[in-house]
């Protein structure tokens, strides 16, 4: 079992209740990645739902978690033969932390028409990226990031002006990424807002949604981050997953707060 | 007032509980447009929240609304000086039909750094573009659209294969666009897909998620919509738009399932 299957377990402790934890490891600061703490739910609701893939997750955060116990109170909505929907609501000290709403489906039983409009950027391969040097965030001890485009963000504070991120990212064991992980992964790169405005302040996540188009293959994943519109300090974050062998496994968007520091 | 804000309009019929009624008229085929259902969900929010403007708002539809009451149940989630959260359950004659969460604030008094990567097309004006012809759209009475880009998809059978429309949007009635609107506008346009199989089949929304950015100024808002990935049947929705004055007001993303029907 791999180290992000270990800190994403969950315990049934009631019908459709359930109890995890957040390790240290995955905070960016003294919160725990918005990500991490949605996969959790996404296990429970994997353990309560008929079906077992997320299709869509939405998470609103409505106030920072801890290191420690949380409690995951998964609510059936109903559903159909090819996608069923929940809550979760996950509780720490009997306050409600995140709130989650999910369609799951089972990915492989898709059918229907495929068509891009956007292939698989190419990339140089994992061993010839550069890693961010992202001092102190803990985060980057579980998960691993090689940075294609904006790395000079980092190293030489010289943001490119471009909102966005492109790079690989895999568990840092090099564990396989399950479809779990994608609801992690969508949280794993740093704000592309930072690429126009430096690697300064504090970026928090009030409400993050992936899609969830495939069981990813092992590998690193290759991904695009991209901040279009930063609207008196209200930004998206479009994400887009490949896996290793160039299937699109997620999209994601978040609504973020985007708290430059002044210096 | 105008007839998107009679046909919205919500009733308290408790503490934090409303009534709104779906109103004929904003139909594509026999079920409600999702984004008009949205706005009345959007009323309630406002209604029972201490901030008054949406800032994301996330949409889950478990099953199809009919014309009629529709019951709102607001819970308040919590929250802060700047932002605060809830949910709201939609019910018809008991059943639960959707279910949203939202973050509310008041968006004259966001603060914070403006930046954009993208900025508002050039179109024509709105008296030089063309109603795409969809007839049997009753949705079409209520919000009329002016195609710049993909109306050949309708009008010559002749999809263009971009997975995009452009297009000016507005209340039939000229009736100004409120906030709350917006909510509704997010899910005006045919699908994008359109522009690549043509206009045949059904495109349910399984999750539509708005992020509101400003109050619109009076007039038609400029959009574009697009879909970059269909994945077995699922694809994403993307739309962004700007108001009379060049302002970005909202983006939108949904979850669709493409059903293209065989001919």
């Amino acid at each position: 079992m791999g180290q992000f299957e270990r800190e994403t377990a969950i315990e049934r402790v009631g019908e459709n209740h359930f109890r995890g934890e957040l390790f240290e490891g995955w905070r960016i600061g003294a919160v725990p990645n918005g990500g991490y703490v949605l996969a959790i739910a996404g296990r429970a609701l994997r353990a309560a739902l008929p079906h077992k893939d997320p299709l869509t997750v939405s998470a609103f955060y409505l106030t920072p978690t801890v290191l420690g116990p949380i409690d995951c109170q998964v609510e059936l909505l109903g559903g159909g033969r090819g996608t069923s929907f929940a809550e979760v609501r996950m509780r720490q000290e009997g306050q409600l932390k995140v709130k989650v709403t999910a369609a799951y489906t089972d990915l492989d039983k898709l059918s229907g028409e495929n068509w891009s409009v956007v292939e698989r950027p190419h990339f140089p391969a994992w061993e010839d990226c550069e890693s961010p040097p992202q001092k102190g965030i803990e985060f980057r001890e579980r998960v691993e990031l090689r940075l294609v485009s904006g790395v000079q963000t980092f190293s030489e504070r010289k943001p490119d002006g471009s909102g966005e991120f492109r790079g690989w990212v895999r568990h840092s064991d090099g564990g396989v990424p399950d479809v779990i992980s994608l609801l992690m992964f969508a949280d794993a790169f740093p704000p592309p807002i930072f690429t126009v405005f430096g690697p300064v302040g504090w970026v928090p996540t009030v409400e993050l949604t992936v899609q969830v188009r495939a069981h990813p293959a092992p590998g690193p994943l290759q991904a695009r981050l991209l901040t279009r519109h930063l609207t008196r300090g209200v930004a998206e974050e479009d994400g887009e997953y490949w896996d290793s062998t160039g299937q699109l496994v997620a999209i994601s968007r978040q609504t973020a707060k985007v708290r430059i520091a002044k210096n």
